[in-house]
């Protein structure tokens, strides 16, 4: 070995943040259909990177709507078999106007690289990237077989995913799941995350009158679906900060006092919860921790109502018909199926008479607790504390990354969530941002991994 | 007089049609900035008509906005004075998907002229422009003093109209106003508006933290604004459908028996303002006729609600602010600023301690009733009779015309409420129409009403 992976990683920073530029100004916003062919574009620029690098088998592999990229390395028979996960579609920048800069036009700031998608996940998924550069540049080889997987519709619930999984389940077969797409608690402060909350989309609709109403003539008179929506969303809480659709609790797991002491001990506290926020106060569930409520607490988010009637000028009408959008995060053992059915249920008992309202499924995922002591878990502890200089804490997320309970339900492969953001990196919101000393901490995190599980440590 | 204006009016049916369409061809929306100058263009044009026509003093009156068009022809000394109001601005089309033709490309289908504006109010404020050349054209002068002001700004709660009023009061006395802007029951049973709901429109907003939030990681923990003004919406009736604001129905003037029994025997059935309405259900105030609920009880509208994440993709935030427009209809003696003083008060009780409100004015106006035995009032009865061939019932009306309020309280001139509209109409709605032989019937109403007034029936 002539140069260390390690030391090419230290003398290519530069090199590593201008082409994270290049991958950021592709605005694959995949739930815009205006990004389609952004999309496309970021999905073949990756795959012209992969190839650069010394990857194998690259292919821009098309969905019914945005293409997976795949990529594989596998000549170090009797290795382990890496499968690394990340996705190159962002989130929607909108509101623009609250950006500091074009949410497309990445800038560095101090230590900060801002621009949507920097640490959701073009970022995260980029350090892998780097790792497999940096190893392969200088040691000619990978110290495992590796193989990529980097999917374009992760920011709408991957609906072409798991089908693909399914079909390729034995070419994609592997020893263990490596995804980028968590945070640690602070700089120095690493950070393996081990549970996810499932989701569950819904959207309920309120029909009233067929058509839009004149409200001078017909207010008073006819139940408004925009009222009658709001009534039916402040249904779904009780004024404890509980949801209020009976029997949504009864499947959520209890934890022990070990595990509460625990997560006590390594997680958040209220207040770094509250300046994640830029919240004044907080709101929920008595009796749990802040950092409790958002990770073995499930969760209710009306995420937006309207009419039919938008627009300025709305102020003199009744709309007919009005939409709400709504996501639960779950917990185990919750699963998205059986909690559709009790709030349909519910929805159905509330809905006064002079409404009628349906309920659509959008996607769901199930919550995913990883186990702790797996080996691969060690390996992933041994590495970060060579490159952060510290032992990661283990962390429950909030979020949701559907792959991960699909690949660990379905496919049986064990995951290791290595995150790098921080929790105030603005993930979907505006002016996210990406800390670059994680970027580059994360690179070598990736390389010890890697030089690890391969027995080269 | 060679020909009677009423045999002008019949031989000249079609080029009043094709005229009221380069009328409607104007996209005034008075509340979208990107009309403004299509609202000029429209002004010119119809003072351009007015010159036309044969009326004098015509002249383009630029305010913060949009432009007033006004018109005169004072050449009957000892008659008196009619002052004519109308507006040429419009409700935004949308949404536009729901229009059968483009709202700003009239067409004429069966006995309809459809089209944005073509009853609200462009057709109706035609009338009179037809109604004045046809005495004109064929008598070479008018039976009385006219004075027409036309505004572009009524659908945006003429903000600039009442300081001009104020400032020109001198100029613009007149014995009496005459207003097309209401409906009539059916094309048989014309009526004479002479009661509107008085208007309140306010803004709600909700702030929670500073910023948007990933609902993965904060939900739980944090009072969705969203949540929360849904909430604030639901608190605002009570389950019998009465608004449940304290002290809002203190100052409700209750009708004596005798009044209640005409409006039974004249007024529309429970079954036709459903019908009207497209609605299978009826809603609000037990105790209370339908037409009752929309004329003499007072109402509270949602108009929207927003949060600050707007766009698709909003499933994985949480808002950090939300915004909801509510309008309210007001009966006597209920006034603009005593309700948005026992609103406020309300909000400010209700408001959770998780979340911070503001409550912003928008516009109001006072509820109007015209005594029905005024002579004025009289001789429309006789016009509309000669024109319709049906003696007109006295009608009340749930809308609003901010004008009419201001004339009565402020400059102390009596107003004919002569509408021509029919009640499905489609106003504020998707494909507006107007009735033609309502139309035609309008201008012989109108010509038969400035004839008995001026003493020349």
């Amino acid at each position: 070995m002539s140069i260390h992976p390690i030391d090419y990683v230290k003398s290519h920073r530069q090199q590593f943040v201008t082409e994270l530029k290049d991958f950021i100004r592709f605005p694959s916003v995949s739930i815009q259909p205006k990004h389609s062919r952004d999309l496309e574009m970021c999905a073949v620029w990756l795959a012209d990177h992969l190839r650069l690098i010394g990857l194998e088998g690259v292919r821009v592999l098309p969905t019914k709507r945005h293409p997976l990229v795949y990529a594989e390395w596998q000549h170090a028979p009797g290795r382990p078999t890496v499968l690394i996960y990340g996705h190159y579609d962002v989130q929607p920048a909108e509101p623009l106007d609250k950006w500091q800069i074009p949410p497309f036009k990445p800038k560095v700031y101090g230590d900060y690289i801002y621009g949507r998608g920097s640490s959701d996940d073009k970022g995260q998924l980029f350090a892998h990237i780097k790792a497999l550069e940096s190893y392969l540049r200088t040691n000619g080889r990978l110290p495992v077989n590796v193989k990529c997987l980097f999917e374009g519709e992760e920011e709408i619930g991957s609906p072409n995913l798991f089908s693909f999984l399914l079909q390729y389940k034995q070419a994609l077969s592997a020893d263990v799941v490596l995804i980028s797409d968590t945070h640690i608690i602070a700089p120095n402060r690493p950070a393996i995350t081990y549970a996810l909350r499932g989701m569950l989309s819904l959207e309920l609709e309120v029909c009233g009158p067929k058509q839009v109403l004149h409200s001078g003539s017909f207010s008073g008179a006819i139940h408004n679906p925009l009222q009658a929506i709001c009534e039916i969303m402040a249904s779904l809480h009780d004024t404890n900060g509980r949801v209020a659709i009976p029997g949504f609790y009864d499947r959520v797991r209890i934890l022990d006092k070990n595990e509460r002491n625990y997560m006590a001990r390594v997680g958040p506290s209220n207040e770094q919860i509250l300046r994640d926020a830029q919240s004044e106060s907080s709101w929920g569930e008595s009796g749990y921790t802040l950092y409790e409520r958002t990770t073995i607490r499930p969760a209710l988010t009306v995420n937006s109502v309207v009419g039919n009637h938008l627009g300025p000028g709305s102020e003199g009408v009744i709309a007919s018909r009005a939409l709400a959008k709504i996501s639960f995060r779950l917990v185990p053992d919750q699963t998205p199926s059986e909690i559709e059915h009790i709030f349909r249920q519910y929805i159905a008992q509330i809905t006064p008479h002079t409404v009628r309202t349906k309920v659509f499924s959008i996607s769901g995922s199930r919550p995913v607790v990883i186990n702790r002591r797996h080996p691969m878990l060690r390996s992933a502890v041994i590495a970060y504390n060579k490159s952060f200089g510290a032992k990661p804490v283990f962390l429950r997320s909030g979020g949701t990354i559907p792959i991960v309970s699909f690949l660990q339900d379905i496919l049986s492969i064990p995951t290791v969530l290595m995150g790098f953001a921080l929790p105030d990196d603005q993930k979907h919101a505006p002016n996210e941002r990406f800390y670059l000393p994680n970027f580059f901490n994360g690179i070598e995190t990736i390389i010890w991994f890697l030089a690890q599980i391969g027995g080269e440590l």
